[in-house]
């Protein structure tokens, strides 16, 4: 992508937010910060607003890369600038790094204010409800009384559905991409997984392990080592490493002997260097919890009735953690209630991560819904 | 099952192996035993026999139950037993615990002569290819020329697939259940992640932990879970546990919420109770290097032409560990070499698990094929 094409140098902003806030499991924190970015101009009458939410990893910086660490790009970059399918000339685009997050925003890892400690385990669970509770405090701040479209893939769509939901006059379009109305008990079994890892690492501490001058590096590499299996497809697994041999011969012991094992030991280090693992598991929680339906008694029709949006979905057909069917499902039920919905069914390979890629495909659905709103 | 279509008490036996045997990595043991259970009886021309091989975590104890513990009931005895599948009215059944195991073969829990110490790490990495040639030795012991039948489900059925490959005339039949002929990719990734689970806990200490007197339990509890998500189904885990919360209410917490984490938990905390993990490591090393076409240009059809055996493939449409396409390659293979084969697709919910099932279709298939088996 050329430098045109660019958002250019970002800077991440900090919003303190000093009413405190009762959060689904009732815990109350005293007040937060949250941390963020914009990309664009806000327009006279602020009704070119866009909120990008984030997935379990993701943060703030979606786009543009820092003046200090140019290499540091953000990660929906080839989606959102100047000519992109989020096109950053017309719209004025907005990420921000949830509650509970590592990158700023008030965590497991900030100050608790009651003990001058880092919160570690004293940290509440949010939940998606309270991340969108949070976002729409952000809102009030920057002035946008109404999104033009708030969007994200995987948990990131979850918070756009539950938008529409919590407040359904104030988000015109949500984008949906990659996403489900809530987990499985397989997409949780292998949350669960991931959990565990780092509540058995002997460096959890409980939580604490701030205190301590450790990290659970063993049990965040293997949560992002299963993590990541489920991100790619069988596919894709195939043709980019297959059986293919890192050394060419077998070594008849425990060292690395397929490419796919170097792989996936590189992605769980280079993780575990630089994401909290309460962060990691409280994130977890959130993805675990969704369920619009839970008080419609699982009718998910019924459940999104509310919605005012309109809507675009996208799926990726090698997706096998959320898989095409729970898209049509949220599509299906959207449509029973006279919404307005778009929805692409992109022929990718790359499994769940393809919400990440430049498919042209994708990105030409994208690009289309972003022309169409009117602001 | 009614106690009369119970192959009833057994005792498993144990045969010392004296000679030295070189395995694939190029590592000898000086010698080792192979623990084994029998049923039936062997008929006067030994035509009689059938051997079955273990999967991941199986064992010799194979049918019936122990004497002084009757609820300790072998893993395949729903399928053989007097009147079952595979009649021990018919057929004289061989199970047979793996060289490497941790049931009562050598392994390496066992005592190194050369140290007097348990082998630890300087067990060797064993291979399908080793296993086969164990039991070879062992078929000998038990004066069987040519086996009625192999069989195995999962890594059994590779076995069993080897077994016509090594000694295309020791084999009459084999019975390759819900296998594979190579681990995928994806297939090779979650073993790396349970080997990084149990190599990466500090109580592995380099896999020497019984000089410590504990067990990398928190690693191979991991390993497990992960495992077990593979070998269930989507679908059976939505239809078993859904979103079930254990009790009612969600937590907020990191306990358990939803009953599937229960179920997994107590699923990992299980098997680390009694499994070895070094046992575990080979055990899994195993599944990824079992490749008999590696030595043809990926070509299975060339690598499946040396055997002589007939065929019975049996694969279950949920499977997604080793998925129906993976047997059908086999048969396809084995067609291109003029083999008689049959194959079966099953229609079972329950995934990789099914092999271990008493599934009517399936069990239908499995009883007519052992009943045209002559001996």
């Amino acid at each position: 992508m050329s430098p045109k094409h660019s958002v250019g140098a970002v800077s991440p902003q900090k919003a303190r937010f000093a009413e405190p806030i009762r959060l689904a499991g009732g815990f109350e924190l005293p007040g937060y910060d949250l941390v963020y970015e914009t990309y664009g101009t806000l327009n006279g009458d602020h009704s070119n607003a866009v909120l990008v939410c984030h997935a379990l990893s993701g943060s703030h910086h979606v786009a543009g890369y820092y003046a200090d660490n140019p290499k540091n790009v953000g990660w929906w970059d080839n989606l959102v600038g100047p000519g992109k399918p989020l096109d950053t000339d017309k719209f004025f685009v907005v990420g921000v790094n949830n509650l509970g997050g590592c990158f700023g925003s008030t965590g497991p890892m900030s100050l608790n204010p009651a003990t001058s400690k880092p919160y570690g385990a004293e940290f509440p669970v949010a939940t998606v409800e309270d991340w969108v509770e949070t976002q729409a405090r952000l809102a009030d701040l920057l002035g946008i009384e109404q999104w033009a479209a708030v969007l994200g893939g995987s948990l990131g769509g979850m918070q756009a559905l539950q938008w529409t939901l919590a407040y359904p006059d104030r988000v015109r379009h949500a984008l949906i991409i990659a996403s489900a109305p809530k987990l499985t008990a397989q997409n949780i079994a292998f949350n669960e997984v991931a959990r565990q890892s780092i509540l058995s690492d002997p460096d959890f501490h409980g939580g604490n392990y701030y205190d301590h001058g450790v990290v659970p590096a063993r049990g965040l590499r293997l949560a992002r080592m299963v993590g990541h299996i489920t991100y790619l497809s069988d596919d894709q697994m195939g043709e980019k490493f297959g059986r293919q041999l890192r050394e060419g011969v077998l070594k008849y012991s425990y060292d690395v002997d397929f490419e796919i094992e170097s792989y996936l030991r590189h992605q769980g280090d280079k993780f575990a260097g630089f994401f909290d693992a309460n962060t990691y598991l409280l994130t977890t929680k959130a993805l675990d919890y969704f369920d619009p339906a839970r008080e419609y008694d699982g009718d998910l029709k019924a459940a999104l009735a509310r919605a005012r949006a309109n809507f675009l979905l996208v799926s990726f057909t090698t997706d096998w953690r959320f898989a095409p069917e729970r898209s049509r499902e949220m599509v299906y039920a959207l449509l029973h209630n006279g919404r307005n919905v778009s929805y692409g069914e992109i022929d990718c390979n790359a499994g769940h991560d393809s919400f990440l890629l430049t498919d042209p495909q994708y990105h030409g659905v994208m690009r289309t819904y972003f022309q169409g709103i009117k602001v």
